[in-house]
């Protein structure tokens, strides 16, 4: 299942005054590229979402830290080594590697924002992500191939890199977001992405960015998951190098509004590359009572193994569905309760549908598809929320199983 | 790892009054029985629990409307349809099966209790009930075989019955307790068995019974978990037939603690049965700010499906557990975070223990084991919790996904 929502990949655009840089510091891949260094023009702002797991990894304790003044002159990911349950040593080389950038910028190292992914509780050395960055500042360049560069240095058990680029024309300029996210397991809301990184040439004051970046990760990253596991680095970070200058309100509407459009575009594609994922599952809840228990409602569903597993197995047992309703503990009405898959009608008012043949043939050649559709109508109220989420597969125990720490 | 907790199977003593009969129905199932009658005395009592769903199966909703009285003089459960998400006619199907025993024995049908396990949303008709019923009566019976019988007609996905049985010499009577139970999918707390029953022949005031039947399954099938799902039917039933007469107050403290080793012992084989459960893990939680948060961050844990496919790997990825940790949302003290498994610390303050040869190799045996033992200790407190699980296997995923609706 590794189409991309788009038949074609995303072809980046250019981004005035960003540059990135790609290394292999062989700290824990050998013969591909594991670092990734963004560098920005002055007076760049960044605004940030971090995991809410209470285990939180060094990098985003920095970011934390420093986001608060808004300003970004880099960005800096490794991958392979999370940098998480690293103690004190950990926190050490997460401000080695700010202030190594940070020389090189001549910059606070307050503005270099770090992101890692990958192992947790593995002491991360220093010594080759200083020898990447060397490699990562000589190879910085603003073309496409150094996106498409980006967006592989960042994987780990992800199969495809996944970018987005969308061009617009605001207030008679030209304005570029770009986006790039890694993730594949361990994909759960809140923060359901390991990594992802936004980036727009318009000027957006702070408190907007803040804004436009809350609400797309509201209808994107927080609506999807593979597995329920929540990571201890997910990151989200939007930054404005603002080198095409300011914008109208109505313009930065427009841009908020391409913003959201191209998080809902990425964090569909982490979906599609769901450890294992056979299927891309739409859960789609209306008559809840209010939009957050229908997300509670939508998520249960998504996150319910035997569900899952029933999505692998191209069974429609609705009755594993009504189960994880029933789990979330949200407030519903079991005798108005509704349950469609792939549109057929499989439960009203609570008991099931009688079916006819051409509705059964209907519903099994849907399970067959690789986009299964969810519905479920709770008969309390008018809040309604879609999720994404994947089958539950052999691949996935594999994938996971086989894995070495 | 089909091995019970003890090494030979449980001998079930006889329980003065009580007697049990099986049938097979043919519902759903062929060659097998799946219908259990069990009748009581008069004056037997019944204490009981059941699911926190919002999505309640007809014999839940029949139980909760008339256990209330805290009077029993039958059971009847039935296997492959759980009569869960069938509307108006499932809960007439209910009454009229009551109804039928009711008639039997002469009593009110209120006084019967019903359980059904198996396939949700399937309209569930009476005839073959009815008809199984009749069957059932006419092999009503109190011996060894009986209790076996019993067992194993309430098994849906499990491969081995489930019972357990004790005698005790309180006030200078000899009283047992019985227990049988059936689960090893959508288990997962609150109400982590399907469907545990047991009887006693001491006669207990109703009060006393409930209290009994809370403080056990707190400590047992609330502690265990599969897979995180929940059912639609899950039910605790305690039956006292009064037939050794009544009980000083220390003898029914001992009773009351006979009854929790019990359920103990019975949550415990549901886990080894878990669908497609290669490995017994038990999960200490210490030093957590309550019991109750103990007992979360250690469902965390166990429902984490990284960790779960890891522990299926035998790869004691600890990184795995501190994520989960985290995810739980409970409060921990990152820098004095403590993870052990096989007794063999692997991070202490929050980071990483380098491991000496001799102890990897004890860690390398202990993963390669069929019990395996996760502590940790999340430095804030005094709270500490103890709870089963399983590993997620590729045997998991065929068991669900194969399973046809």
């Amino acid at each position: 299942m590794k189409r991309a929502d788009s038949s074609t990949p995303a072809s980046m655009n250019r981004l005035a005054g960003l540059r990135l840089g790609c290394a292999a510091s062989g700290e824990r891949y050998h013969g591909r590229d594991d670092l990734l260094l963004v560098t920005l023009p002055p007076r760049s702002r960044v605004a940030g979402m971090f995991t809410r797991s209470s285990v939180v990894a060094a990098p985003v304790r920095w970011c934390r830290r420093h986001i608060a003044a808004g300003r970004a002159r880099a960005l800096l990911v490794n991958a392979g080594n999370a940098n998480a349950c690293t103690g004190r040593q950990g926190d050490e080389v997460a401000a080695l590697c700010a202030a190594a950038v940070a020389q090189r910028l001549d910059c606070p190292p307050a503005e270099v924002l770090l992101a890692s992914t990958g192992m947790i509780g593995e002491p991360l050395p220093s010594a080759p992500l200083l020898r990447g960055l060397k490699q990562a500042w000589a190879r910085l360049g603003d073309s496409e191939g150094h996106w498409q560069d980006a967006a592989r240095a960042i994987m780990t058990t992800d199969t495809v890199p996944k970018m987005v680029s969308q061009r617009l024309r605001l207030d008679g300029k030209e304005i570029s977001i770009n986006g790039i996210a890694k993730g594949s397991g361990m994909i759960a809301p809140d923060m359901a992405t390991m990594l992802a990184f936004f980036f727009t040439d318009a000027a957006v004051p702070r408190a907007t960015l803040e804004k436009m970046l809350r609400a797309a990760v509201e209808a994107s990253f927080h609506r999807i998951s593979i597995d329920g596991d929540n990571s201890t680095n997910d990151s989200v970070l939007l930054f404005a190098t603002g080198e095409k200058g300011g914008l109208s309100a109505g313009a930065l509407r427009q841009l908020a509004e391409a913003l959201r459009a191209l998080a809902v575009n990425l964090a569909r594609r982490i979906v599609r590359d769901g450890e294992g994922a056979k299927k891309f599952v739409t859960i789609e809840i209306a008559g809840a009572s209010s939009r957050a228990s229908a997300r509670r409602v939508a998520l249960a569903i998504a996150n319910s193994p035997l569900v899952k597993t029933a999505l692998s197995g191209e069974d429609a047992n609705w009755g594993r569905i009504a189960m994880a309703i029933g789990k979330s503990g949200e407030r519903i009405s079991l005798s108005r309760l509704g349950i469609a898959m792939g549109g057929v009608v499989l439960a009203r008012n609570g008991a099931a549908v009688s079916l006819s043949p051409a509705r059964k043939r209907r519903l099994e050649r849907h399970m067959k598809e690789r986009e299964i559709h969810i519905g479920a109508n709770l008969g309390v109220g008018r809040g309604a929320c879609e999720v994404w989420t994947c089958d539950l597969s052999h691949e996935y125990v594999s994938i996971n199983g086989e894995y070495r720490s």
